[in-house]
């Protein structure tokens, strides 16, 4: 079960696809023994990346439980954001029987007022039961939905199963140091925040307070690397192997081609069988993928040059 | 099958709940049953008045199959909105099996840009087959997606199995106008229009161009006499049962509220058993209980006086 | 100066143009004048419908001065919203030492979070200083900011300098009664309460406790006689009164071209010389047009009927 | 006057502010003394960045006049969006009365479909006049309003004024291509285009198509160095000089924050006297002081160590 201890990185998961638009199971546990191999301390399947609406019911449920089996000891997370509560519970609760740690939960984009946001949320906990843990997705520039730090420690501190936030507004360096002011100064109970946003400032959450990463950059051995270099203090060499990744890792960071990027690099890396996704699909243009491998290309290069300090 | 010849009234269901949230499936008999006896031409369930996002999707199913095996030679379009389009694909293809006349896609609400809008409807044909007739909703201000005449009118012609579109804009008499016109000059083939928008401006709509109207005002009689006499040329006596009504329908045309006004009418009129909705639902006030109450004393009296020329 | 007793109805005056686009003087005084017949309690201009950013700043401050130079004992509110505090409060403090009795201030559709809303109001009576009587306009429909009654109490508890509440948020009639109630509770000083919306919910919002209205209904005498009917006690004479006008008001409320209709009604009645909006503006179809006569046709033959309690 | 063979960077210059929100004229010279230095092609002034609403129309026009006089051979573009077309046309002329090249407009972020979007353009240019050469500025992020390729070319084929494009749209690298493509077709006759989104991927927008940048970076040196090396032809020096900046200028692209980052290096730099911003303003927290530090130390480090192919 998912606690409010939790560190370190959760990948996000994208869910592999045949080139027919079928599940790829194969690749999904590769993808999951990829994860495991690379050390990974959870991972989280049907994200907004996940490609999670174009599933039927039973699919999503397949895939919950085929990642449990693949890799019992690792915690997963499950997003269960829905248009309404009867799906989410549905999901949530087989997750959690299927063996999953907790659940994620993303505010639908109508909510604009305080009151609203924090409503939702007890409503959400009414429906899928107070004893899942769930996760707070903080996410304004795709959910439209905007989150003061107060609305946030509202949510937590009325909801005892609430145990990790995954921030990902932007700007939001200042939210981060915010929130854990709140807990110094005992107005917040302690709960895990990993980052997301693509990692586009992993470097500095991890100085302002954050926990680890929940993001789905190809290359999650960095992520991981970054994680623990941050916290062994050594801040140097964490920039130093962000940096080098910061060109690709800004290149993935584009709304709607990101999972295109994605799975692109997966799939030259081995890791996919295809980069296809489900329709309605992002394909990458002759252009973006030369950009892409000349990308990869100087990151191999300057690997070999600076001895990064994390495993490229 | 619903065709490009659908006239008259098709109101829009709502769906009966018991007070603890279970399915009330009396009263949803006794609802049906209410419509074939005020002489609807049609009826639509699980729209966006019909709570359909909190069920799950066996007990949408459930709910197609029990109106459908009460009145079957009723015409029923089954509202298959959803954010993905396996579920979308899944509830549309189980309703014509069961018996369904066709179904009704809205955009979701990301959509922007007119290209983005036409290729929403050709993914969502592709994903629920083009043998389902299928009705455009056009509802902007609860949709936040705008379509200009042209955009409907490609969606119309590249799309043959689009029969009917569902105007809800706001202000839309201007854009029925437009749309009649295109059709007058051989730019976009027949579809039926039934009208949205609660009703609030169907005394002109169908002088517009309208066949009738989809709309949950919780006097059917009313929507139907009104396009009766306004198809039969009786304009002062549609205008004259129409504005009778405009208080109360004024009224149930609040945003949010308006379910809450409509199953409380229906449930005064003995239709339904409680006007309850399923969490998360809106309550009416004590004080809007007695406004309700006081435009319905106000309408009985106007008909006593009036002999108003439909049936109240 | 406005204060927190200020009652009755302040129609929101539009800005009447030449067909070329100039200012029309003479008819502007031609509509100041018929407010002070028909007995309104002040007027407000520049606001939404008054076609304020198509005015250059001058021209605000001359059409300002030249309203107060007509009827200098009519409390004037004068719509000040901008995208900037330099050039709100450069239209305020001339307005004010003009002669005005107020401002009125919406904010910007890209406030979010209560927190966003409170700040901007501090920083909006900042700029124009404390010592100016301010409106709060509520106009979620339009503006796409949401006001919870509480955000509005904060404001309101906050500012000493504001005095009114234009409420037009839709639906609005629980809000009027919840701000009422934290009033009565002693958690919010008395404010006046002006609603807006085009009066669409006018009837009941003086039963919930407004202290008039402000909208731009071309028949401002209805809105009067209504507000004095209701604060007289006779509720069916108020109600009468409303409903039959509610199928012109109701027309009247189409968004964007509620703006024409109100031009052309105005001019019907003598009060206008033209119906013209400055560029960019709707022009009223032929249909729209016939509409509109045959609902005036309506009203007088109902006025003629019934002998309704108020001036037609 | 500005021609549709404009190349190179035209920074965005931030407006500089006394401590007490008085202009500072000594910066602001200063300022254009550092960009003609560095080697700008031109300068854009009161765009999003420049605080422009926050001006008084006079302060506004006082700041372009200012400008010119202080690098008479410098083309100058200003930003003149307005909410209303009086004020933007009042901007417009002034400015180009004053020595201006041309103006930049935004579209108002109400507009949703293709022909509201064409047709505001189509009136801003009827309201500043067809002499004006003008800038479209396509920023969905910021403004919400989505032009596809084919809108964008609809307005620039309509408008023989158009002699720029300002893209920013996230992503855009695809647009550009899209409209280059356009233009190799026939169907689109070439404007320049100079790329925003604070450069975020500048790097491979040169290599897509476009002509140059104008955003707001401050050090406007390796943007100049980058167009410069990638017209070249020399793509892994530029890609060498734009990674090397890239931490810093990613942490600039903070959306609100970005302004506050800016001022504080040009402060640091020399360039400005002060990094204050007119109230409503965002602070640096000590914590996002300190990490700017740190960049700027990694880059001058980096600088030294690898004597970048530009200047620092």
């Amino acid at each position: 079960m998912l606690t409010v201890d939790a560190r370190g990185v959760f990948p996000i998961a994208p869910t592999p696809f045949e080139p027919d638009g079928r599940l790829d199971w194969t690749s999904l546990d590769r993808l999951i023994d990829h994860y495991v191999a690379a050390g990974a301390d959870g991972c989280t399947i049907l994200g907004i990346m996940g490609e999670a609406p174009k599933l039927e019911a039973d699919e999503s449920l397949a895939l919950v439980e085929r990642c449990i089996k693949r890799a019992p000891k690792l915690p997963f997370i499950v997003g269960v954001s829905a248009p309404g509560f009867a799906a989410m519970r549905a999901l949530a609760r087989a997750s959690m029987e299927a063996g999953a740690a907790g659940v994620m939960i993303a505010p639908p984009s109508q909510l604009r007022t305080d009151d609203q946001i924090v409503s939702y949320y007890a409503q959400a906990v009414e429906a899928i039961g107070a004893d899942i843990p769930f996760v707070i997705q903080d996410y304004p520039l795709t959910l439209s939905v905007v989150m003061t730090p107060g609305v946030i420690a509202r949510i937590i501190n009325d909801n005892p199963s609430c145990v990790m936030l995954k921030p990902e507004d932007w700007p939001g360096l200042e939210k981060i140091s915010a929130l854990r002011r709140l807990k110094t100064e005992g107005k917040l109970r302690r709960v895990s925040i990993l980052t997301g946003n693509g990692g586009l400032f992993l470097d500095f959450e991890m100085e302002r307070g954050a926990d680890g990463a929940m993001t789905g950059y190809a290359f999650p051995e960095m992520l991981i690397d970054v994680v623990r270099l941050s916290r062994e203090g050594r801040r140097d060499d964490a920039h130093d192997l962000f940096d080098a990744h910061l060109p690709l890792l800004r290149y993935e960071q584009q709304q709607g081609v990101g999972l295109a990027v994605r799975k692109y690099v997966m799939k030259r890396r081995g890791v996919l069988a295809h980069d296809a996704q489900r329709k309605p699909g992002n394909a990458l243009s002759a252009a973006a993928k030369t950009e892409i491998e000349y990308l990869l290309a100087r990151l191999a290069r300057q690997d070999a040059r600076a001895r990064l300090p994390g495993v490229l």
